[in-house]
């Protein structure tokens, strides 16, 4: 049995007829308009199929976006990742892409709507997404609305729109909407979390003291999933539980979540300071609250605002005090990440092996197609027997279709590999003990000189974070964030005028959230990086309609070691690689690489060749010996 | 005639009983302490003699700093550049030297002071500063401060320390406290600023108008020179005129200095629709002004704020509107500044070759001072007959005195060039048409490997910046600022477990303040960068009692011309660099140099030479042959 299915599960012309359907309900609940975004009330990258709001409506089903139903337009807000995905996948008379951020959803209604009523869910949206539409509204009321960005309508000035909390207006119309999960939730054992539930309750019970806070509300599942060591199956390839938490300043835990997914041995290893109670206890339990409570602004719902100021308790917005603890990993965790990276890394030797054998043939005219290729490297995971799931879908895009950033292959755009082509190969995989995301960039044949450049400057780029070492300013306060080293990973393609629309890097959970905050190698993240953090390293490059490349380790962050220039005054951090694999070596032109980044590249492969060696078949073994030989 | 003195202007056994007439002086007046910053009215860098309290009271004369004395201690504040200099210059039992920013002067009053008034004067802090320190106070005051960092005494809480504007106490017993300056106000033509006043002020209403602000308050003098076209001489080394100035949304200006600065001529350049007045009509006006008035939170002082907030008057926080205008130089001006890197690149080239031939002597016995080279220095400057001023005293240090980072030599520290030295100068020359800041460090003999290893890699990261080219991105929104590029100037040395304790880069003004806002290369600077403004470009390395590296040009932000891999749609900025003279190639291990990096050297040494020889005499000429020639 494969984890991957391949066949469309929107189609275009889907989207007309449920457009119109629910205009004709917004008309009958005295609506002009509604909000779809893509999120749940968890703000997750993954949904459960009820929650996928977003796909059902408009065909669209990147991990990210946002549709304003207006009665003239239907705008569909997507970012650079998914400009050319939105155009294959939504009908594109009833729906107009709108490119964000570049263009907000405020300004962007009120240059279409002149008056009226806006409704949304305010269970799928933060305070901080409402108020900034309303700011931007308010805005226009006043005349004062800048529109630029906007690609279709004229400005109509004298905005007079509302925007209001309502039911959700697609649930309405969804007749087949399908059922919540309904998945066991299991223990995450303290030999994998390096720190028992009691301790991290222990912990988080002291910061809330400290900052004078009576409790905070957890709405999202992974920070509920890391305090109380369990894991569950509610969403695909994210293994956690649909829940709501409150922590109060005694330690004790309020968990809403649906009680029929917690058997008597998990209850027993929650123990009866976390106490179980259905998800429709959330909102009342709330109100009962003493004050003041931590609320996160960038995550938590609406809802949860309104309840909280409806019962007159007072919010001390914060970050949710489990999000930088669950970021730096235990010593345990760290372990398990490297067990995780070991296993995958030999399931990837046997794939690029694999698939280095195809060539031949398919230079020969013999047809592999993506598809083809996603399941062989899923079956290569299985083979491990130690796989629980995959981190998320398989991106594996031969030719142009490499281009499109977050690429899904389906049986409508499968492709066959062709002589000449380079085949970008995202994937992951979700291990008990750990997660793992990797990218390899694969020459099929003699690539085009054009992506030969360019995947050499990606892999400088790569090599420059990885060797990197930075004063580690945390003790003096100002410790340096994803947004002080993104550019390092940048300048070899910014020498040579080109660039990648996506961060450097995201956070990664162990055995939780492929992409988890609040740390990141991005522009927009201003989180000192601490040791124990993980992230991604994936710079990458792409030509629309040619090809793409990107390459991508995970990365923790450490104590940097002694140099021998060193300032001894002077501690720094760094980088330690935690993902092993061979880089494809016949796709960079070597000679343009300086003498640290050889080494650093010939030292990766020594180590990936010693690690890997004694967990390989044979023929992978002699195929290792290639890919992973001294430049 | 010598512009620069190397007589110590202050003596460390001055402070003790300053210090005491001081708090004899506050206790008099019913105040427990007193603030004394560095800086004066207009927050500038430069200060006039009248206003140089800091080091009248304490004998410490660096550009920054602050003391706040109370009952048992006097704490002063100073950065990591003066952690050397305070201990030679202020008597370290009157003076307790405190690490700013890593302890703040509110955290450290707490901590010093339980009970009583402080007082400060209303012309010389921001209001942001007052602020802080009323928040630290606060905290402490309900037990909950910080006070790590504080080196001596024990916290006390329950502090209930009260902050007041008070008439300034320094004044109050400095008996021969030098007048206010009465230098003549001159013109500064169109043709060198690029677009008349009236343009200017024109430009500037509009963008009042735009925001809705009635007035704008200018405290700055360099944002009050740019704006009328004129210049003047009230500050060493800054061509400013000391004054305050209200700018309308009509484009009117009421400027306020004094009147006997300036002359019919003068008069007649500013026109009818600048209203000259004397300074203490300046609070008066304010009372008078149509709200709201835009004020610069981050330079107007508490005295502006209290005055508006006393009459009434709205007050719209937001940038100071000449700021950014003036960061992005007109064409003429970048002509000017271009014009002025080539005369004062001859006059260094002259310098550095008369430096070169001291050498020999040097090593077989021969004195010659930091002052005889400051001095040289300086007559090659004034030789080319178009010195207006020194942008700054000119730092120069031989050996150890290289790593005190804003070293000032006087007659007590001057050291005689040593063989085997490292010689760090760094000076710059106000021109009329634009202002210059250079830093070379010359081998005098063969340093030892620890320098020449920390030199290459100052110059490569000098390199790095000036080779830079980064995505356009401020038609989105988010240009890239200082604080995203930094890293880049860095990293060759953090790889070796490096750094160096101060920005990147500053702005620089066209013939007005060589330290100017609101660009920088900087973690702290996030004001996205613009075609026109001008930074330096000075990454450096400094080992105490050893020796200190710094290498700076400067550079302007230019769009970067085409390159052939570049993307189409992917516009890119890059910087010019605008310093025309040879760095010494003998500091350098330049096997280690990347091809790119030698290449990008070679290049400049050519254009050097090419721009510079037929400037300078034959025996610089002859030098300049050997100082510029490939690697």
């Amino acid at each position: 049995m494969t984890l991957q299915s391949f066949t469309p599960t929107t189609r275009p012309e889907q989207g007309l007829h449920r457009l119109a359907a629910l205009r004709a309900h917004l008309l009958t609940e005295g609506l002009q308009g509604f909000i779809i975004p893509r999120a749940d009330a968890h703000q997750g990258e993954n949904v459960a199929p009820c929650d996928d709001r977003l796909a059902w409506l408009t065909g669209f089903t990147g991990s990210a976006g946002l549709c304003v139903v207006l009665p003239d337009i239907a705008g569909l807000f997507i970012d650079g990742r998914y400009r050319l995905q939105v155009r294959a996948q939504a009908d594109m008379t009833a729906f107009t892409p709108v490119e964000f951020p570049d263009t907000a959803p405020g300004p962007w209604i009120a240059t279409h709507l002149a008056n009226g009523t806006v409704g949304f869910d305010p269970w799928l949206h933060t305070d901080a997404e409402i108020e900034a539409i309303k700011t931007a509204l308010g805005r226009a009321k006043t005349g004062g609305a800048k529109t630029g960005g906007a690609k279709t309508g004229s400005a109509k000035t004298g905005s007079a729109v509302a925007l209001r909390a309502v039911p959700n207006m697609v649930d309405a119309i969804w007749a087949d909407r399908p059922a919540p999960p309904t998945a066991r939730a299991f223990i995450h054992p303290d030999t994998l979390a390096g720190a028992s539930a009691q301790t991290k309750r222990t912990d988080v019970a002291t910061s809330l003291h400290q900052a004078g806070h009576k409790a905070a509300v957890l709405t999202l599942p992974d920070s509920i999933c890391w305090l109380a060591n369990i894991r569950g199956a509610d969403i695909p390839r994210t293994p956690i539980v649909q829940s709501f938490a409150i922590v109060h300043d005694s330690g004790a835990v309020d968990l809403f979540a649906d009680p029929a997914k917690f058997d008597d041995d998990l209850r027993a290893h929650l123990g009866p300071e976390v106490r179980i109670a259905p998800m429709d206890a959330f909102l009342p339990a709330l109100a009962q609250l003493a004050a003041p409570v931590r609320v996160d602004r960038a995550t938590a719902p609406v809802a949860v605002v309104q309840a909280l100021r409806t019962a007159g308790i007072s919010i001390a917005w914060g970050q949710d005090p489990c999000q930088v603890p669950k970021a730096c990993k235990s010593a345990a965790e760290l372990d398990g990440m490297r067990a995780a990276h070991l296993r995958d890394g030999a399931a990837m030797a046997e794939f690029l092996a694999w698939l280095d054998a195809q060539i031949p043939a398919i230079a020969a005219g013999a047809t592999l197609t993506e598809i083809d290729v996603v399941r062989a490297l899923e079956g290569f995971r299985q083979a491990t027997g130690a796989l629980h799931d995959l981190a998320f879908e398989t991106i594996c895009g031969a030719g142009p279709n490499g281009a499109i950033v977050h690429y899904r292959v389906t049986e409508a755009t499968n492709r066959p590999l062709a002589d000449g082509d380079v085949l970008l190969v995202d994937s992951g995989a979700q291990y008990r003990d750990g997660t793992t995301d990797i990218t390899r960039t694969i020459a099929i044949g003699t690539p085009p000189d054009a992506a030969r450049r360019a995947a050499t400057r990606v892999l400088q780029g790569m090599i420059a974070i990885s060797r990197l070492r930075w004063p580690d300013r945390r003790a003096v306060g100002t410790g340096l964030a994803g947004r002080d080293l993104d550019a390092i990973a940048r300048m070899p393609l910014w020498l040579a005028g080109q660039d990648y629309d996506h961060g450097t890097g995201h956070g990664v959970g162990a055995f939780l959230s492929v992409h988890e905050g609040p740390q990141r190698l991005s522009r927009i993240s201003e989180v000192p990086l601490e040791p124990g953090m993980i992230l991604s390293n994936e710079p990458g490059y792409y030509r629309e309609g040619a090809f793409g490349i990107r390459l991508e380790n995970l990365v923790s962050v450490t104590p940097a070691p002694p140099v021998p220039d060193g300032d001894q005054a002077r501690p720094m951090l760094a980088f330690e690689t935690l993902t092993l694999a061979p880089l494809d070596r016949r796709l960079f032109l070597t000679d343009t690489l300086t003498r640290g980044d050889r080494d650093w590249l010939d030292d990766y492969h020594a180590e990936v060749f010693a690690r890997l060696a004694p967990l390989v078949s044979d023929a992978t073994r002699a195929w290792l010996i290639q890919a992973c030989a001294p430049l």
